[in-house]
């Protein structure tokens, strides 16, 4: 059963991958937006989905990317982010500012147009859509040396907040997720977690399930942040 | 395919009834605790479960109930809290204390008790087990007039925050999950929603979801604590 | 000029005398409350206080304390708290259900006696009077081996919360404290910072001028929670 | 007794003119700086202070605001924010992005700034400098209707504790001021506070009170966040 159109921003990792597996699965089509296109070409051509070049910092790119979704949008995820390490007194201002931009301006972009569809769709299970940002606990905790990234994540946080308070009552959910460790790689052979501690990275597959976990909660019961982390994570 | 055993305390409500069905569903031989054994006959009859009765505040009955948990018990639910309500300068001490005990007490006795059994079973799925308390906003927001629901949900979260970073590593999955609303009751006929502001009440079936969820998650990404609520709800 | 009463509970420690000895230059009588009163009657007759013996978690005996309160009640600073440590599996629920009891249970009862006290007194500088609660970081994130000190402290907390929405608005102004790190033992000759390191414990001294702040703080910006910590210190 | 060099950022309400009053008593030299320098030539003159024409926004701005620093340091706080209000949907990116750089990245130039003078200054009385930011509700909550606040305010927020995580041991003291209500404004003749709610506004000399507080605090027990509200504000 066709379930609309599910907009995956800042494709390329191995979480992207696997949302986009999993929601072509469950009958979504798909739309990959990244900023590099031939990164998603592949993946693109596999689920049958269409590729987008977009820069989500920029606001016509913003709008381009939009244009390009015709019918019912029931899911828009939002991926991308940067940062620039170092003390704080090494930081380049210019780094530091594009790096908010992408993790938040950039999720403030997709999810006002998002919100746009959205709202004058008709309800399907109870929502007009979902909306969901990747967030880091960056967000949570602001780190030494990560500054920019303490901000970006922050901001992102903030937004998925105010959206979620604003607009659930309209129907449309929005929530905010800690990736609370690092992705394991799927795409290289050798194994990234160390063999005296398996499991230590987050499996991509494990998270996309608690994202269609979200997708799927049924509107007396939503979610609007959540944290995922590995069993041996210290927190 | 069985799974093992599932003890959920604090049955009567709809929320446990709806925790225990799906479990069941799901393969797992379930095994009912409640003050009031009586309430749930009805319930452990239609789910071939066992039924105990049991004050889970007091060591000896919570001693007495888990020798009675023969197998593997892969599942544990925490249901029971208690309250008193008004100004903080006429609440009875002892109702104040007995109220800590039910809500908070209790969630550590059966916690205790079900890390003993998990920590040295084998792990199936990646986990030797799952631990989850139903908890309310009063654990992250202490509200006014209401200083004895404040103490027991909040000291309920550290504890479940405390055994999550001891027992995760252990391959023992602890969460907290808010439960932000009024729950339907489904035994009614009527419906408890006002129908000028549809599903603004929690359905415990949505909420059960959730909790299967927690319990199914891959150890690269488990979760600690969650909050539902409905769409509508002020938060 | 005299400023009425102040009531010390859980006297002993560093701290504490650091609280007294400010207190009473602030010109307030001073009232000493522990459960060993030998360990106070240095300091109370150094400052002319009375003290007193009580164990916080009974309420007969906090109800006899605080018939001994003459005269307008005008700060209540609560200290005491208990713990057990350990792997969860191991600890006796007996003493896990004492600690509870002195760190949270005591909290209530002497905040609701000091409450009664408070709510009808008189204003002075805009307030009828102060109830402070000593916290730690335990009561903002459960540790690992630390269930019973997890529990005590975010109940307290939670009490904390509760109480100062509920009683702000009739002028009684209440906060907690997490004092983030080790106190530094004044009464011992050696230092106890080690020398690569100075400053890494909490001087009683520092965080008495905090509690002084909150104390003197204009009702129109009260403060509710505040965490003190070493320049050093990891959080 | 001379204190060293006290820098507002953001000088023109009620707030700014307390603290500027009350450092100026403490024995600082103040340096003021606002968009619209206008509205601080007065203030500047009553207190000999030197005033700036500053878009903190903007990087060339903030260097040439900090060449007219001479001497050291002490002080530094950042007041300026900025937000549009309305449904997401309707919000202009261009004010979004605006609103963003002005709460949150201009915190960041001025605080990178500011710490660069300060991580080179001789110790006095345990710490080199204070950076304190103005903070709101908006940046612990994320309120409907109010994105741009809601994320200017959370990257400021989580901007201070990336700081302050980084920069206390380095003997820089880094807070985050949560301003929880309105602001008296004391030019007005009128009283603002509704006479059947007195004190229901934050007078700004009683928040200038607990910056002085975060200043003088002793290294061994800094606070990195506080909360300031009327005593009749609902939180």
């Amino acid at each position: 059963m066709n379930k609309g159109t599910a907009l995956i921003i800042g494709v390329g990792d191995g979480l992207s991958a696997s949302l986009a597996r999993k929601l072509s699965d469950e009958g979504y089509d798909l739309i990959l937006a990244a900023r590099e296109p031939h990164k998603i070409s592949e993946l693109a051509a596999e689920l049958s989905a269409s590729s987008h070049s977009c820069d989500a910092s920029i606001p016509a790119q913003v709008d381009r990317l939009f244009e390009a979704v015709t019918g019912p949008l029931r899911v828009m995820i939002y991926n991308p982010s940067a940062r620039v390490r170092g003390p704080l007194t090494d930081l380049n201002p210019e780094d530091v500012h594009k790096a908010i931009d992408v993790t938040a301006f950039g999720a403030f972009l997709t999810g006002q147009q998002a919100a746009r569809r959205m709202q004058d769709q008709e309800f399907v299970n109870g929502k007009r859509g979902t909306i969901l940002f990747t967030g880091a606990s960056a967000g949570v905790k602001g780190f030494p040396q990560s500054a920019s990234f303490a901000m970006g994540k922050f901001a992102q946080r903030g937004l998925a907040q105010s959206m979620s308070r604003e607009l659930h009552p309209k129907g449309i959910h929005v929530a905010w997720i800690n990736i609370d460790g690092g992705i394991r790689n799927q795409s290289r052979s050798e194994r990234t977690d160390p063999p005296e501690n398996p499991d230590s990275m987050l499996d991509p597959d494990s998270i996309a399930e608690t994202y269609l976990h979200l997708i799927n909660q049924g509107r007396t019961a939503w979610s609007e942040e959540i944290a995922v982390r590995p069993w041996v994570e210290r927190f």
